[in-house]
């Protein structure tokens, strides 16, 4: 055993409100030992960790969601990636290229090799970080919201909200590779210059745009077909008093609301468009997709596509498990420029 | 030409709030003569007209919606049923059952034939005035937001608003047929009592039951699959906060908001749990299903069990076109209990 290994602990749920540092403890571990391993087990050593706002959720101590919360004094755990340093399973061996969706946020750590996928190591032109990036579930969440659940349509007209974002930089390319005008929010010039950069007809900054109705109106004044909703709040109630007939709203995250208290909840007005606009609103969690057909199909066209350079993607990434807290934190406040991810190591 | 015809005329629009009687006028006309009539046209003598809450917003003056304006100077107009007096059409004769959604709100009008629907006036067990209720529009929209669009399954659990009304008691009776748990909303004693009877397991007068909240929460401890939405407003969100997982809502109508004002509006608190519990909301308008084969279905289904007594169907009917106006502000106030008509004359 030796004493290389860190942790992130939580401290403490926290039901609403924002998260702070203190809330999370950065701790040295023992690094478990090959002797330790029991039957079917891996020893794994972290690569990257995946950094997404679903975490908000994990960190309530909600017992009523769709993914179980964190527990104050265990680390933290999400989708990541790493290599296999010792295994008793007979389905891994050392140096093999693994994800999981329960990696523990440490160095080091041990984990049943059920829970456990291999990745191809080596791929041209794919890297380890774009598992959980280009072919990542935020990028997935792109795919099932536009083609399988909303249907888009060539012609048609579309808003993104967050469009720099994990989910919203891959709605915005997959949405103009099918003929729709895109119309992308964001919250900084930088972002906002990004997203252009991705091909969006119309990009906006939502922190200083003035009214968000107004510029809207103007950027789609026969409305719009399909919203695709990462943050809730205002946005989303502009949205609805802008849809067309028929129109079609992908909620896969309200990250404008994660951190509010029954005080600064932001409240909808404009539901009463989802009757008069016949507009049908499709909340969804990603996991639910994975087993389905459309996991394939999203897999091939996307990789297809971006081994091709026809598709961009944006990593964030931070460096050094020291620094994940107060990378999540961040993500909270929309400080991310693209999908976050934490780099805990290099792969050799 | 005679002076025993009348009709209800719009004042001016009501572009939010509650309309008054003065926003109408009664007023005797001449009758149309049959020598008046202009190739392939029709002289109809109203029987039924029905009075549905979809026209608040033809009052509202907006030129943004799914359905026509009324225009002050004219007559109102909806779906009615008649009796042929005279024609020019080769599709209609004298004595003739017709129905139209675009009957004039008068005793006696001229109509163009294509716009008319020859009805059977003699089938067993069907009067006139179950073609707008029991087989009307507002029962369709039951038929289709329950079966074809939240594909109810056996074993579900239901909760239904103003489950008295034109909608609402068909969604309880094909809900129980199809073996869900049904959940009814209603607001009267007496109208809790009808939907009782109609097989509901639970119902609540929503006025008189205290907290909403508590009241679902009790009615459903393990919450509720589908929600059959008229109404909108606290009961829509109290429905989200109590979704299952894949919960469905059917959005129809939201009556209790269409009288609202910017001030009074009630604003929707719990729409994140679109995404947390994976629901899917169906904005809707029925007339866009008339086309599709579900209005076969809903047909052959209905028609057959109402026949067989399998199905009631409560008729609010009020006499008399002058009595018109009245009736249709008392809708908006739920002081309806069932499907509102108006009866205009005998059918001999």
């Amino acid at each position: 055993m030796t004493s290389s290994n860190v942790r992130i602990k939580l401290v403490r749920t926290i039901p609403s409100g924002s998260p702070a540092l203190e809330d999370f403890v950065v701790e040295a571990v023992d690094t478990p030992s090959e002797s330790s391993l029991e039957p079917n087990q891996v020893l794994i050593r972290s690569l990257y960790f995946s950094c997404d706002p679903y975490f908000r959720g994990r960190l309530s101590g909600t017992k009523d969601s769709y993914v179980s919360s964190f527990i104050p004094g265990n680390p933290l755990e999400g989708r990541g990636i790493g290599t296999v340093e010792a295994s008793t399973s007979p389905k891994f061996i050392k140096g093999d290229m693994v994800t999981s969706a329960a990696f523990k946020w440490e160095k080091y750590f041990i984990s049943s090799d059920g829970a456990l996928t291999k990745i191809p190591s080596n791929t041209a032109g794919i890297s380890p970080a774009d598992y959980l990036g280009v072919l990542g579930m935020p990028s997935f969440t792109a795919y099932v919201g536009l083609v399988f659940l909303c249907k888009a349509q060539p012609g048609e007209t579309i808003l993104v909200s967050a469009a720099s974002g994990a989910v919203g930089q891959m709605v915005v390319q997959l949405a103009k590779a099918r003929g729709l005008r895109v119309i992308g929010a964001a919250g900084s010039d930088d972002k906002v210059d990004f997203v252009k950069s991705l091909g969006a007809d119309v990009v906006f900054n939502y922190k200083t745009c003035g009214s968000l109705q107004e510029t809207v109106k103007k950027a789609a004044p026969q409305g719009i077909d399909i919203y695709f909703d990462n943050v809730g709040g205002e946005l989303l109630d502009v949205a609805l008093s802008s849809m067309r007939f028929f129109g079609r709203i992908a909620a896969c995250g309200m990250i404008s609301q994660y951190n509010a208290t029954p005080e600064t909840a932001y409240h909808i007005k404009n539901l009463g468009n989802v009757v008069t606009k016949k507009v049908t609103i499709y909340g969804y969690i990603i996991s639910d997709y994975f087993a389905k057909p459309v996991y394939k199909e999203f897999i091939d066209e996307v990789s297809s596509k971006f081994k091709k350079g026809d598709i961009q993607y944006r990593l964030d990434e931070v460096f050094g498990i020291e620094n994940a807290p107060q990378a999540l934190l961040d993500l909270f406040e929309g400080k991310n420029f693209g999908k976050r991810v934490i780099k805990i190591a290099d792969i050799a």
